[in-house]
């Protein structure tokens, strides 16, 4: 297929405004990228002509004449897919990142890269059709694992065994018969944040993702920063101490091994079989197991054994957090992925650590707060990943 | 006084290539900008009439016709100054930042940041004196604390007590005369690998500085990434196990209180005392103290004891930087301030444990090496900062 892109640096501009801040006159595009109003004019209507931008009714009136607004075509849609070690989630986008349809469904990452990828085209193909979409503009796709960017595969992927090197790129870009663009999870929840999160008004921030994968995305001077091999942001193996427990990587003392879900459910399960915790004995007898959703339950409940393990879990990553703070002085932390309910206590931990440990200057004026995107964060990121893209001049 | 700054970006530009690659061609600086022969022409030309270029003679002979080199011009000089907690270094460098004189002199910070500027100032005098020049274009000024960049001002500095805050920049500005700019110290070192060192290529890489104040540089797409706040990379009290050693800062077990060069003194001293070590027992007898030299000397000299001190420091070093690398995938790390002799076993340590403990992503081929710039990283970074400002349209 041919993706229809923009064919100068003017255009990308243009585009870009009207993505991230939505319809605006030619007179307020203009103000925005500097352009005298004959260029502009003439750089508007290419992307008319092309069906990138469409006309978009009259601004509401400010007393003078009413100048028309120029918005995204309704032919620009972006899908954004977050695969997670149990669970595919996809989303298909307007022009402007908004949220037009959702599905997602529980999936085993061990089947392997071919079976995932054949559901995520499925999946897509269902919101499609939902849509009446007969093409997307591009998509974009985020895997718990280290991705080399320019190559678009997970590299020695803890997370994802069985998937090193897998051209999920390409065999996505040949079965959705348009652009794919593949990164780490965390750094598109990072971008989702810069998008339409708290991180908006920063340029500079870190995005903290827990959950059964715990990574940190980097967002520098409005950009995500991805390091010289894209592994950037790395930290669910880092080593907390050599005799700590065993983490799924196979080494000791992982910050995931004592802050990742797992972890949080059997020290969950061993808190109910010794007594210690009488509110999770009985959802152990109940269910046959435990899950995060419970501990979160029984923490918010007031049960103490279960606000302690939320308190230890987030002392481990309060000390990771110390550091990164002191190395890299962000505008603000954001965390994503936190189980429903444990917000308040995990915050509490972190933030007490944090502010204690880290220079003044890194912290004086540093906030440290919950993703307010749910569960929305990465699909968007993923999307937004995909517009970045084909928003580019080829 | 007025500084003569370039008028515009193709100025800048120009200038900046004179000063990073040497004399030049107009054939070649036309190439490198991407300027039509007639406006680069003219904007050389102002560049000579305002007396930052000048003609440098005959380029080497190509077979064809000579054509004439541009260079800064001679009037172009810059002064950088490292204050480390117990000296003070000062070097004056020429528009390409090559150091023309340079000395250094035992100053203690302790005495307050008045007496240091009013040191700064003499020994830059004494410089400028020796190579008969009357006026400096631009003073850089590295500290071995946090600074508020925007300010030019040491916030909450534990190496520096009593300069909480003192207008250091505006102080010798006033002094010297000339614009004055005011970083981290290991943000300048970072900054001079970059100019002059090993990271010349590199465009993403980590500077770690040892000595007596440990710090850290990052330099992100070719520029020092300061942080929201101007603190990053300060790593000196990331807090390593909360019943390590007292440190300088007041806290118990920061890096510094293992790795630093007074720790690495402390435990030599103990070991003298203890008989772990009869050369630095003898060393301590003869000189009624040790320093960090007669460390390095003792483990290069075979002494299993010193040996095991440095393997000890650097392990800490080493579990930091795991965490570093994971974190902010660097192309190449950069190990500076090394007592001499140190290195080898030092980096063995450091490799090991990096190299082990990393994601193969982020390690794969990073390369982790001693600076070679000797002590000049500091005062060429410095002098580097200086001539970006006045190198910048103002």
């Amino acid at each position: 297929m041919a993706v229809v892109r923009p064919e100068n640096a003017h255009q990308a501009r243009l585009l870009r405004l009207l993505r991230d801040d939505g319809p605006r006159s030619r007179a307020e595009l203009g103000d925005a990228v500097d352009l005298a109003r004959s260029r502009l004019a003439a750089e508007a209507d290419r992307l008319i002509e092309r069906g990138l931008v469409e006309n978009a009714g009259p601004a509401a009136s400010r007393g003078g004449r009413r100048s028309p607004l120029l918005r995204l075509a309704a032919t620009v849609r972006f899908a954004g897919v977050i695969v997670s070690p149990q669970r595919i989630d996809v989303a298909v986008t307007d022009g402007e990142l908004a949220v037009l349809a959702r599905t997602s469904e529980p999936a085993d990452v061990r089947a392997g890269p071919e079976a995932i990828c054949a559901r995520v085209v499925e999946l897509i193909g269902k919101l499609r059709a939902e849509l009446g979409l007969n093409q997307l503009t591009a998509v974009g796709v985020g895997l718990p694992a280290p991705v080399a960017f320019a190559e678009g595969v997970p590299v020695s992927p803890p997370a994802l065994p069985g998937w090193h090197r897998f051209p999920i790129r390409e065999t996505l870009a040949a079965d959705l018969g348009c652009p794919v663009l593949v990164d780490n999870d965390a750094n598109l929840m990072a971008l989702g944040e810069k998008h339409a999160g708290t991180a908006r008004a920063f340029d500079d921030f870190l995005h903290l993702k827990l959950g059964s994968a715990i990574g940190c995305g980097l967002v520098l001077g409005g950009q995500v920063y991805r390091g010289a091999t894209s592994g950037a942001g790395d930290i669910a193996h880092l080593r907390l101490a050599d005799d700590g427990p065993l983490c799924a990587c196979g080494d000791n003392g992982c910050l995931e091994a004592y802050s990742g879900d797992a972890a949080l459910v059997r020290e969950a399960v061993t808190a109910a079989r010794t007594g210690r915790s009488t509110v999770l004995a009985e959802r152990l007898d109940e269910a046959g197991e435990l899950t995060v959703l419970d501990v979160a339950r029984a923490a918010t409940g007031g049960d103490a054994a279960a606000q302690a393990l939320v308190r230890a879990a987030a002392r481990r990553l309060g000390q990771i957090l110390v550091g990164l703070v002191s190395f890299f002085n962000p505008g603000i932390v954001i965390i994503g992925g936190v189980a429903p309910g444990i917000g308040p206590v995990l915050l509490a931990e972190i933030r007490g650590l944090v502010y204690r440990r880290s220079t003044p200057l890194s912290t004086g004026t540093m906030p440290i707060v919950l993703s307010d995107l749910d569960d929305c964060a990465g699909v968007i990121g993923a999307a937004r990943l995909a517009s970045d893209h084909v928003l580019t001049p080829a």
